[in-house]
């Protein structure tokens, strides 16, 4: 992780460690992103993809912000989490041949990314807001809204068209 | 993943694979609880570790009967997600000595751990209602709304109490 045992001593240390969990994160995303717009048929889901793919472009740069106004080393840190549930999307994604299945598999899959930013983001923004730091929880919260907006699209596309089709 | 490349073909294997997921998951989160009631100190969050522990062991009575009521066989598959989920858990609460930090660790890993559930059930009752498993559905979202119920709680108590103490 990127730090030796008990190296969390404080709730700044913990803070500074998830940021690292999540800058890693954001930049393995960046790097699955174009595999899924690749696969994605429908072409509201691979413009979706693609959108999401400049966001998330964007949210590096945001945790980089907030790296420099709490004065620390823009580091990342292993983060098993994601590096599973990427895994886990890449393999399920190999298994589906029918193309609207497969479009249904990919939202499930980019659902479960989403998920995992926005647990992390709300943790981060509740401890910026702890540690006194409303500054830095400002500059996340745009990033957590912009992963529950894109969550909610995917949401509204597989009720909409992509889970009819599949079935 | 316990399918071969390809084997999933339909929205019902893929709700079926998917179920296989959650139940490995389920049964992975029952094993994990232990430990992190051990580890924790606030005696709110020990008591709440403890009451989720009785309700993970619920929901895989439920996704069972989920299996039975869909005529198909009880299996788990390798889920990637969780298990990377849940070392991570491990080890950044292994990296925490002080009493009030690690709780705020541990409360942050149990909503990532909460919130992959979040996003598999919602998938699971969406895909169930397409496939016209209305009372798969039903049993599935008794599911989700724990887990729901316990991020919330998780929310309530990190901002009353938790984050307090650990800055």
């Amino acid at each position: 992780m990127g730090f030796f045992s008990k190296d969390i001593k404080t709730l700044d240390d913990l803070f500074v460690h998830t940021l690292r969990d999540i800058y890693y994160a954001e930049k393995q995303i960046v790097g699955a992103l174009p595999k899924m717009i690749e696969k994605a048929t429908a072409p509201e889901l691979k413009a979706g993809f693609e959108k999401h793919l400049r966001e998330t472009e964007g949210h590096v740069q945001r945790v980089e912000k907030v790296f420099d106004m709490h004065g620390v080393e823009a580091e990342e840190v292993d983060c098993p989490a994601i590096d599973g549930i990427l895994e886990e999307a890449d393999e399920v994604s190999g298994e589906v041949e029918d193309k609207n299945v497969l479009d249904a598999a990919l939202i499930a899959s980019a659902q479960a990314v989403e998920h995992y930013e926005m647990t992390r983001y709300g943790t981060l923004i509740a401890w910026a807001k702890q540690l006194g730091r409303e500054d830095c929880a400002s500059v996340l919260a745009q990033n957590l809204r912009e992963e529950e907006a894109t969550d909610k699209k995917l949401t509204d596309l597989a009720e909409s068209r992509v889970n009819r089709e599949a079935a």
